[in-house]
């Protein structure tokens, strides 16, 4: 792992499970509802919630599409057997169809979108029926990339992982115990087959997380990073998608309020 | 009207106008969609976008539910063709039926943030595909008393009145010649028949404008506030409103991200 990234990884933990606790108690609630795709982000957002709020206030959403594979369903299937976490499983698909026959024009990313949003009203639907808080499951990377759906998994109650880079979370999820399988395998959002993050982002994480530090927690230039050996190309296209996708973290505008 | 909400008309329009062009600006864009219910918020909005980005400029969303008023949607309709501006009607039955598949013991608050979200989805979608912004049309009474559903009439990329109290939009409606019928019909969010704001909130816009502006503009205590005439009652209940739903207007927490 590169230096700027290494981290006290049984700290860190520990950071996150104190601000959930810290999230329910503000809230004055005990459950956590979040949605469980069986990736390594939300496996371990999973393990996160389970020892901070109980296992038994841990509630999982399995929400697959019918493009959904399989084996991400029974790998959050077999995570939440490990940790003793209850589930639900809703099939989105009939919500996101109907949502693309009232737009049949939309592409694969508009309808990732869809499905997205359909989640997220499942969840703090949950959230509103069993007096929950729902957990966010993005990590750093994705936020500063904008790699996520505004008011789809944009959206949460409290997000504990979003402070730590997606290589960061590999670390911490080898830490909690998450099963090998879930934490090599290949990043995606699993909105339409043959998906991975690192396709669609053009670049991998690895790469992304230590230009993301210099430039963002160590506030160098471009030419700066440039000079320390990184591809300027590579440098030039995560600084684009940080400023292409700045609003997405500015969130709504809204007049007469702070600023504006 | 209360004269601590009296206000000058033609400064506040001129105020909210500003403000979208600049938000469109500052996003560098020309279009901006919002939905269309036939009420009096989104008929302001409506009108004010019209003239801040140009009538040709602004789409209006029409979504309605089963349960929909037809009246409502007429009179969507015709201010559609009063401000010149472009709409497209989508029913969302078939959506909002799919998410009630899917929780059928959802009573009607929770199908209404079903029809919310879904209508929030497809605003998104249609700016995505438009290049637009959306529109928030909530105002300051339901901003303050949590009136609203969170990511779903609560998400939007900048909301234009949310500075004014109900009972000062109804003078801006009446000032940018917005039809008398819309103006003067009883305000309902239309999620279920006879649904009324009031009857929900359970007190008049009036009334809460009047302690509202009291409590919050002017920072009065509650017992100030009942020293100056208002009843007990109608204080303790607004001040309640405003605590419960504080979390609504707070926002996710991020850690690492500000004061968590």
């Amino acid at each position: 792992m590169d230096p700027l990234l290494a981290f006290d990884v049984k700290a860190a933990k520990k950071r996150c499970v104190e601000f959930i606790r810290r999230c329910l108690a503000d809230a004055g609630l005990e459950k956590v509802v979040l949605g469980l795709s069986g990736g390594v982000d939300s496996a371990v957002v999973a393990a996160l919630c389970a020892e901070a709020a109980g296992r038994d206030n841990t509630l999982a959403l399995l929400m697959p599409y019918k493009t959904s594979s399989p084996s991400a369903i029974e790998d959050a299937e077999e995570l939440a057997r490990l940790l003793g976490i209850k589930t639900e499983t809703l099939e989105i698909t009939p919500v996101v169809d109907a949502f693309v026959a009232l737009r049949s024009d939309a592409d694969r990313v508009r309808r990732g979108n869809f499905a997205a949003r359909t989640r997220m009203a499942l969840l703090f639907d949950t959230a509103k029926r069993s007096n929950a808080l729902v957990a966010g499951t993005g990590n750093k990377t994705e936020y500063l990339l904008g790699y996520f759906t505004l008011f789809g998994d944009g959206a949460f109650s409290f997000a504990p992982i979003v402070w730590l880079y997606k290589t960061q979370v590999w670390e911490l999820a080898r830490y909690v115990g998450i099963p090998q399988r879930i934490v090599e395998k290949k990043p995606s959002a699993d909105l339409w087959p043959g998906q991975t993050d690192e396709g669609e982002l053009g670049i991998t994480y690895k790469e992304a997380d230590a230009i993301l530090v210099r430039l963002v927690d160590r506030r160098m230039s471009i030419e700066d990073v440039v000079a320390a050996g990184f591809a300027r190309d590579k440098v030039e296209h995560i600084a684009n998608l940080m400023r292409q996708t700045e609003f997405k973290r500015r969130g709504p505008r809204l007049l007469g309020m702070g600023d504006e």
